[in-house]
């Protein structure tokens, strides 16, 4: 009964209006595990990296409870490395540096001790690496939820049209829905993308919330009016973190339990960018999700009875 | 017990993607009127037009139960005249024409018959006017609801900065919000507009929703996501319309109840933009309204128990 995530660990350097970092741990995996490690203790990871780096990095995700057996190390290999720079209002980036490296020839392998986990958490990655994680598992996961990028409709979108198929869940933002769909409503695009063969999902429009589809139904999550971001990096993998560790909690699949994991995604999400990379997950206590989610809860609730 | 509603009664000239009107019946008022009427069959207009003004748009009016008493008519001159085009995201327009006409000297009487009205919302107007018709009430209304534009922050900032002092509720959108305190965070240019006198502060975000801000809380009604947005145009006069109309049905100005109050006007809000102009106000059934909350209702909430 375990949560399994796979995707990238990896170095970034970060520039936003309020500083910038030099390398320190980043990539999609990192932050959802760090993420969902706060729902539930059993996290396994799948992930790959080179002999530069930390030892401490690792450390780090095994203190916060993160199954790293299936974290391979190239020695003679380099990590995979990004860097941005975020403009002025921190809704758009320039991406300085992308440097491949161990991702490139990226093998997901499983541990056989992974083979019982029951949710899987695709990060963004090459397709036909998640897929091949789908054909690995002997047995289908209760739910699996794949995050994928813009860059993959471009370079391998029969790939991409077919993992979508395999899954439950596909969580994208508002403009890779628009490209994925051909359409600008986001509502015609979540139809499109539906008929595609997704059963649910998730459309995430940064500071102006998310948006979750299946079937005729709709809920959105509004994102928390911060004072401050600091830095947006990881926000969309810290959010499918927490959204996928609080299924992993509460065992329920439902659309009204998705719903609940929604918030609980766009909480740790709004905790992520409070400060610079994953500094903000590091430490964080049940009161600090809690008093979060209250907030949430407070922004958006209302309470009106129909005649 | 009745709402005031002061503004503009205008000639629009509409072109979108969808479609383009010829001059048909606009203004600021018109819409307010039209949608508060679904809550409260005791409007009272007070607004100025041309000699060219049609009078079945008048006979309109007042079939809405909205009492034109306070509806200036000045035979030898011409209607406010507006006319924009909408770019294809409906997100940005640009206007060709505003001819001012009757509305540059503009002085807003008060019927006797309208010191009784105990809730006020004034359009976008010129600020010293909009004052104007605080002054002249008698009675401090219950709520003074107020909107505004971009446009008089920059001719007539000392005028606007006077009025907002007075009112209880100031309107804008983000944009406008980010112009009037110089903070592109919504939550510290809520702070620094509160600090100007602004009690409770709503801040419209369009297809992205609207927060109100009241002391140390914040409340966020999302906007509904929409297959088709036919015609933005009175969308923000609309969702003030139901804001304030909402209000004066039920008699409550607790924050509570305004939080209430923000979904009805944007449940108002989603059902102008789908036809042309006021097309869409004019004959909704209590079932249309309600039905539109029910989807608000569907949309937003969710149940979360915190240990």
């Amino acid at each position: 009964m375990s949560l399994l995530v796979v995707g990238s660990v990896a170095f970034d350097a970060i520039e936003t209006p309020f500083g910038k970092t030099d390398k320190i741990i980043g990539g999609a995996a990192t932050y959802i595990s760090l993420s969902s490690s706060y729902f539930t203790k059993n996290v396994k990871l799948v992930a790959v990296v080179g002999g530069d780096f930390a030892k401490s990095d690792i450390e780090m995700l095994q203190k916060h409870g993160v199954n790293t057996e299936g974290l391979q190390i190239k020695e003679n290999e380099k990590s995979f490395f990004w860097s941005g720079k975020y403009h002025n209002d921190m809704n758009s980036r320039d991406t300085l540096v992308t440097e491949l490296n161990v991702l490139g020839t990226f093998d997901p392998i499983l541990p056989e001790s992974y083979q019982d986990c029951e949710y899987l958490m695709l990060g963004n990655l090459a397709p036909a690496v998640q897929k091949t994680v789908i054909e690995r598992l002997k047995k289908r996961p209760k739910l699996i939820v794949m995050d994928t990028m813009n860059f993959w409709m471009e370079i391998a979108m029969p790939d991409l049209l077919e993992t979508i198929k395999l899954v439950d869940v596909l969580s994208i933002n508002d403009e890779e829905a628009r490209q994925l769909s051909g359409e600008y409503s986001l509502v015609k695009a979540a139809k499109k993308i539906m008929e595609l063969g997704v059963k649910t999902l998730i459309i995430k429009k940064g500071e102006h919330g998310a948006l979750l589809f299946h079937k005729d139904q709709i809920f959105f999550a509004p994102a928390l009016p911060l004072e401050e971001v600091f830095d947006p990096t990881g926000a969309g993998d810290t959010f499918a973190g927490g959204f996928i560790g609080y299924i992993a909690k509460t065992k329920d699949v439902s659309f009204d339990n998705m719903k609940r994991a929604l918030i609980y995604g766009s909480a740790m999400a709004s905790l992520c960018v409070e400060k610079f990379g994953t500094e903000r997950l590091l430490d964080l206590s049940q009161d600090d999700v809690n008093s979060r989610v209250q907030e949430f809860i407070d922004l958006a609730q209302f309470e009106i009875k129909l005649a």
